[in-house]
């Protein structure tokens, strides 16, 4: 097969590049860049860095000698503010560079767009929207986030076929197969915060890490629902809180004394309002985006896949499931949701669908 | 692409040929030939005739000159047993054939390898095997059946992304999208029977037809599994009882005059044993085997599919899915199976899976 070396093709890299240090560059987006000679040759690559420095563009342009013809591939468009890191689009200039192809611009009102015209001003080609909605949908919690300061949230559940989550027991290992838990480990890399329901830690006791080899430093923090403070002192959460940041949201009226036993394990405490179904997810959410969270998995249990299933900040549903099938009396995958007309239902399509050993992971994405 | 005319390509022809038949053939397996000359130009296609006659074997020899080197490949192996049909082996042996290529062997302990032994002791070069887990897979139910006397069965589900067949309110138009739909009536038209439990009957008073157009006559028969003889004198089914076959079934106790009020429109009344968890699925099987069904659609409701998704005679589970959230409070796809440990789920696996316009068919099978 002949490689066909258009923007498509480098674009693709430099996304795919991105993807590498997605969910370990802190509030900053993971970016890809890919420079390429006048011949189409390669000479430099770079995402993002651990921790969100330094910026791709910044780090493929570090050490190369740009000629007449050099072309460079960005996923987003690049930054015009001083942050953290010194402005992408002054790097750019300063380079040399004349011709820059941008998959997406960064949704963020403030940058919008500004990015590209300076570049432009500058005497800099710019082609955009190459691969952009690969893009857009990669950055999607993200742009959530800067636009509304609230993150984007996804959801992860794993089912037998007929859609339930455990035995009527409770018993749940295994529903899914290997590959499957371990894609589930994916995702908490993916995301900055995993969030759960007490009822989550009072039956699973989970650790809420990321246990792919070599990631675990990469887990993201841990976030519980739990209206009236039922949280274990001795739970699993609450032994490693110290090394990896655990919140838990809880109402106004929670004992002031568990409060202070929590906190001394390491957990930070924060006490939003709540609303006749339970604690409001979306002041909760509101909490984590001023933190600068961009994204929150939540893995269950069905009352909180149930509130997160409509909100507008729902970016994916993640659902494995199996060929397993546990009958009526099992555990739903999702709590009540009240519908009255099919039309009701959650505005969801299906995006993608993955092949796990046969199980399947349907990735669902809400419409907008 | 080169087409590479070797056994598995006319095998392959042969398969799909005696699909095209499939539950148009009463209760003889549809059965598909193909006759190939020395230089591997198709000369004769056929499958068994609509009702079972004539078989393929038959038709496709007919008003061809048979030449040195002509091969015969046939889906099934030959009959050797005068039934309704000339034997099909005397019908090879006398046309000249010198070599047959056969997918599977006939699995009733009558037939199997007598056809074969009586091809090859006249002199004919037989190859058996080619694709025979397809042809298999094809014969599943009537192997079934020829084997036990019982049908097998294939279960029917159309359900949301989290398993729900309908709301709580009963509202289940339209879960699934129009070619899912019409999926589903294709199915009816590859079974012998379907089969209903009555509460179905009391909410959606359907008429169970194959609503393709041209092939509703190919309809199956209707059957209800109804305990206490509930079925409405004047619903959908009895309306048109006169015209496609439909059977209730009921408890000993039932009701004479309602019996017989049924019966003066056309339907039958077979009384069978009960069980705890109602009337005796095996029981009604075992009648209708005798009646040679070879296979039965089990469409709903979830009891009557919970009692059929354990059973040795289940072949395999289409289960229809959309993108639709329905929430806990909806209608569970399978009703209850006292699972308690996640070994003893249903032993299943998945056959295959088809996109139907984003909708998703898993096809499970049974493993044996």
């Amino acid at each position: 097969m002949q490689i066909i070396k258009n923007d498509n093709f480098f674009m693709n890299l430099a996304i795919n590049v991105a993807r590498r240090n997605k969910g370990m560059t802190g509030a900053n987006p993971s970016v890809g860049c890919v420079i390429v000679s006048r011949d189409k040759t390669i000479i430099s690559i770079a995402n993002t860095g651990i921790g969100g420095s330094p910026h791709a563009e910044k780090k493929a342009l570090e050490g190369i000698e740009i000629k007449t013809g050099t072309v460079l591939y960005t996923t987003l468009e690049p930054c015009v503010h001083k942050g953290k890191n010194p402005p992408c689009v002054d790097e750019i200039i300063n380079s040399g560079v004349k011709k820059v192809v941008i998959a997406c611009l960064d949704k963020n009102p403030l940058v919008r767009g500004k990015g590209i015209k300076k570049l432009e001003n500058s005497g800099i080609k710019v082609i955009k929207g190459i691969l952009e909605k690969d893009a857009e949908d990669f950055y999607d919690e993200f742009f959530k986030r800067i636009n509304s300061n609230i993150p984007g949230i996804n959801i992860k559940i794993a089912s037998s076929a007929d859609g339930k989550t455990a035995l009527k027991n409770g018993k749940s290992k295994w529903i899914t197969n290997k590959l499957s838990r371990n894609y589930g480990h994916k995702l908490r890399l993916f995301n900055d915060g995993i969030m759960v329901g007490i009822n989550t830690v009072l039956k699973d006791n989970p650790s809420l890490t990321c246990r792919l080899s070599g990631l675990n430093k990469f887990s993201p923090s841990r976030l519980v629902m739990d209206t009236n403070l039922r949280f274990p002192i001795n739970c699993n959460l609450a032994k490693t809180a110290k090394n990896i940041e655990t919140i838990i949201f809880t109402s106004k009226n929670s004992s002031v004394r568990k409060i202070n036993l929590l906190k001394n394990k390491g957990i930070e405490i924060i006490k939003i309002p709540t609303t006749k179904s339970g604690l409001s997810l979306i002041s909760a959410l509101k909490f984590l985006g001023k933190r600068e969270f961009n994204s929150i998995l939540i893995e269950g249990g069905n009352k909180l896949i149930a509130s997160a299933i409509n909100s507008p900040q729902l970016n994916k549903v993640y659902w494995f499931s199996s060929e397993k099938i546990i009958g009526e009396e099992g555990k739903p995958s999702i709590g009540k949701l009240n519908i009255t007309n099919l039309e009701n239902s959650p505005n969801l399509f299906l995006h993608n669908m993955i092949n796990l050993d046969n199980n399947y992971l349907k990735i669902y994405k809400a419409k907008n």
